[in-house]
């Protein structure tokens, strides 16, 4: 089944907020190249969800899984997205569209920005 | 010299939002059990990165790391933040206190965050 990653977050008014985000997509295409991958945003950025999960949809993909981009899973992650997934389901019947934990909820990204956290300090 | 860590933060409305933040200070204070660790927050949680700053400054720390657990740089990293910082080093004179770069904008949690995205995918 052809897969595809779209990677989901907030967004923020400062172009460059987008940076790391685009990062990690490269890594991604880097690690694996036949890995469809997009990213999207919640407010001030495009693409939106929608038009991401369509362009992997309409590219073969069939079975997606939503990554959201996020320290933590507040209102947005437990109110607005699950609408959002919702109505993608709905469009594209004949793919699974999976809705992943906050990147910030995986316990690898936690010791990763403990470590980093800790780097700094002189001794 | 006694050094600190503070853990600052966007907060959110949803208690829950704190807790991925609050598992990187158990992390950190896991790995170095004599090295004071604070969380702070920029908005809708308490404390604020000025009281956390103290805090720690009151309990003998002269070199304090704030570490903004950020994705990105945007706004608020750009221009609220240094002002918050200004007046912490300006109420605190003897000692160093260094800003470091949003966590996400680290290589590893970078790489930990792309190694999540991939992790869920069958095959």
């Amino acid at each position: 089944m052809k897969q595809a990653i779209v990677l989901f977050a907030h967004g923020a008014r400062d172009p460059e907020w987008a940076r790391p985000v685009q990062r990690i997509a490269a890594m991604i295409s880097e690690s694996a190249p036949a890995l469809p991958v997009e990213t999207a945003f919640l407010e001030f950025m495009s693409p939106g969800l929608d038009e991401a999960i369509d362009r992997v949809v309409s590219a073969g993909a069939r079975q997606v899984r939503v990554v959201p981009v996020f320290l933590a899973e507040g209102g947005h992650l437990k109110r607005d997205v699950p609408i959002l997934i919702d109505a993608a389901r709905a469009r594209h019947p004949a793919c699974e569209i999976q809705l992943a934990r906050a990147v910030g909820e995986d316990e690898g990204v936690a010791r990763a920005m403990a470590a980093y956290a800790q780097s700094g300090l002189d001794g």
